[in-house]
Parts: structure tokens; C-alpha cells; sequence
């Protein structure tokens, strides 16, 4: 059973996605449990503040040491963890890898950063791991976050309906998908290829894998090197 | 002003993404709208399917072409979309400077997927632009889109109440932010670097910059190149 902690400043920035879909069916089954911790019950001061200027000055808040340190301790007082991670535009990229690595762990807390970002030694102290889901800024950690969970999620044993789906997805091989069609196979005379009508399944299964590489060589050559 | 049609099959899951911070205030400032459309209102039999076994066998379900048709006909009756995307792991990674792009736009729509994918027929038909978040699989794109959305949102004027934070972000340069510190100055012995409260501006910015340019050899080597 992998367990998350998400601590944020916007718990309920969270709410709906994991209430749906996939990751509300892994927590019914009992294969996932998600924990969202509103940073602000763990600011020190009586306006529940959780944000400062930055030494040296600049613009943007930057998000105080006290309140994630007062909550991470409390956690890890209560289990160890796999890792802490903390969300971040200049952390390692998240990939397929990572997510299968990590859907084998037993607790992971996660960090939502906001603002200008968190106070460094946050970062230094209690950080094992920092992550980027790409290249492009956000205006917070919750939706990275919320990524994470999902990639890492569907890879638990049970939690697809169909236990192949997740190997044969792109990126767990090494070639994106086949182009994909269902009924009608006729639509105002956009057609669905024959090849795939034929019932003829190793002449079925040999032109999606020319299709899977014809599309990687085109759009992704890296993954073929 | 930029509008955002959202085509889903689980509309409940933004709900919360779109209500919450910078993304809640640009809609009430009235500097963007986003309009997420349920795919299963479009379709056209009376079990309310939209999606179907896939032509050639094989595991997994394929969303079905005539329900996105309909809903994608419907909002192009009603205005000129600049661009109609489709959020796949197979697409272009999305990256700032399309993120800069898009924000630019004054229509865009968003098509999620879901299980095993949609009918190829759709995006040879109607989509412009097929983006990927990046190189591991999810549920489906909904968390994609609001990625999208929310990467985009924050460059358009007047959104952040600070314009120049946008600007200064890691990415829309070509380093990554320096370390930033904020109050307490000591706690339980971790410091934050004398520079910092030094009051010296430029030796401030001097660091600044030596502290990115180090950050970005150590973690990000190709943003230099």
C-alpha cells in the first residue's frame, strides 16, 4: 500500500482530482491512500501566515521554513519515509522511470512550492529528491503534484481493470502507439484502414508496430537511440 | 481576453484546479474564461457511451469519434479557435516558449483522452496541435489541460499582481533561480547566507547571478548550450 503525503498551502486546489477516476478508485480499493495537509495549521503566528519577504529583497514571497518544518517533523515522527519530494521547475525531470521506481515505495510526502519559492534550507534539510514535470512555470506545486501521484498510481498492481494496459502503454516500451480506431468504420467517408477490418491479427499486430515506429521516427527519434 | 473549451469525459475532475488561486482570479478579473464541455452530453447513442472496443483487437477501450465531432463542430460554428490541441504523451513536449505562445491566442481548445486513446480519425480531422506535458503516462488529460491552462494563464498582463515575478521565473531566462531565504535569519543554527542581509545590492545580485549560473551547470547543463 503506497502512501502519500501532500502538504500545501491550497489543500483544496487538490480536491477534485483526487476524488475521480483512476486515483478515487485506487484509494476505494485500498491500494493508495492520499493525504493532503494544509500548510497554514502549521504557520507559528497568530495571522496564519505562511510567506515572507525575501532576504536581500527582489519581488515574489517567499514561502518561511517554520510551518513545512513543524509538519514534515510530525510526519516523519509518525513513519519513515521513502522519500521527501519537492516539486520544482529545476528539480529532475519526472519520466516513466521514475514513476516506476517510486510506485514501488511505501510512503512518500510530497512539497507544494508557490510564490517565489520555498526558503532554501527547506531544501537542504529535509529534501531527498527534487522534481520538475517539465520545462514551463506554474503558479504552484499542487497540480505537478497531483501528476505525480497519477503517474505513479496507475502502475500499482490492481489499480487498472486491465493489467496490460499500463505495460503497453508509450514510453513503458520503447515506441509511442499505433494509431488507434473504433466504430463506425465509415464516418462521412473517413475510413477506418482496411488492414485493421481483416481479422488477419499477425498482419494486424505487424502494421501497428510500422506505425508505432514510422510515429516515433518522426516525432520522438531520441527514444530510439 | 483568452477562452479556453475543454472537452472531457470527466468534467468534475477540473472543477477544483480552475476554482482555486491565480487561476480563479484571472477568470473573476475577467482576463480568461475557461469552458470545460462533457464529452458524454455529445454523444449519440441512449447508453451515453462514448467510447468502444478498438478495430483490430487488442486491450483497452478507444473514445469514440462522433461525440468529440459534434462538440468540436458545435464550438467552431460559434467562434474561430486559434488552435484546437489534443493532450497526449505522443505530442510535442510542451515547453515556456509555446506556453508564451498560446497566451497569446484569443481561442484555444483542449481535447483530454482517455483509456486506451481516441479514434485516429479526430486528430487527422479537427486537431492542430498534439502536446505532451512530458515522457510518463497518465489517466487521461485532463491534468494535462489544466497544466496547459495554468502554464498559459500566468503570462497573460494583469494576472499576476506582480509583473515582473513572470518575467524572472526559471525558464523565461535561460538560468534557473538562485536560492532565495526568507525570516527566521537563524533557525536552530542554519543560517542564511551573510550576503543576503548585507544590505548590498550589487554584491546581492552578483551572488544571485553566480548562484544560478552554478545551479543551472550542476542540474540543468543543456540550458546553457
Amino acid at each position: 500500500m503506497l502512501r502519500f503525503d501532500i502538504i500545501t498551502v491550497l489543500p483544496g486546489l487538490l480536491e477534485s482530482p483526487f476524488a475521480h477516476s483512476i486515483l478515487h478508485r485506487a484509494q476505494k480499493k485500498g491500494l493508495t491512500e492520499i493525504y493532503v495537509h494544509n500548510l497554514r495549521d502549521y504557520s507559528t503566528n497568530k495571522h496564519k501566515s505562511i510567506d515572507d519577504y525575501p532576504y536581500g529583497g527582489g519581488s515574489g514571497m517567499v514561502m518561511m521554513l517554520e510551518p513545512f518544518a513543524l509538519c514534515i517533523e510530525k510526519l516523519k515522527a509518525e513513519r519513515n519515509y521513502d522519500e521527501v519530494i519537492f516539486m520544482t521547475p529545476d528539480g529532475v525531470t519526472l519520466n516513466q522511470q521514475t514513476a516506476n521506481k517510486i510506485s514501488g515505495a511505501a510512503n512518500i510526502m510530497i512539497l507544494c512550492g508557490h510564490y517565489k519559492g520555498i526558503d532554501q534550507r527547506i531544501r537542504d534539510l529535509y529534501v531527498t529528491s527534487e522534481m520538475s514535470i517539465g520545462d514551463y512555470v506554474l503558479s504552484g506545486g499542487e497540480l505537478p503534484a497531483a501528476i505525480l501521484v497519477d503517474a505513479v498510481v496507475r502502475l500499482i498492481p490492481g489499480v487498472l481493470s486491465d493489467e496490460t494496459s499500463a505495460l503497453s502503454d508509450s514510453f513503458q516500451g520503447e515506441l509511442l502507439d499505433a494509431p488507434v480506431y473504433t466504430r463506425p468504420a465509415d464516418w462521412n467517408g473517413h475510413t477506418v484502414p482496411d488492414i485493421l477490418l481483416s481479422g488477419n491479427t499477425p498482419e494486424i499486430e505487424k502494421w501497428r508496430f510500422e506505425q508505432a515506429m514510422e510515429r516515433t521516427k518522426t516525432r520522438r527519434p531520441d527514444l530510439l537511440e
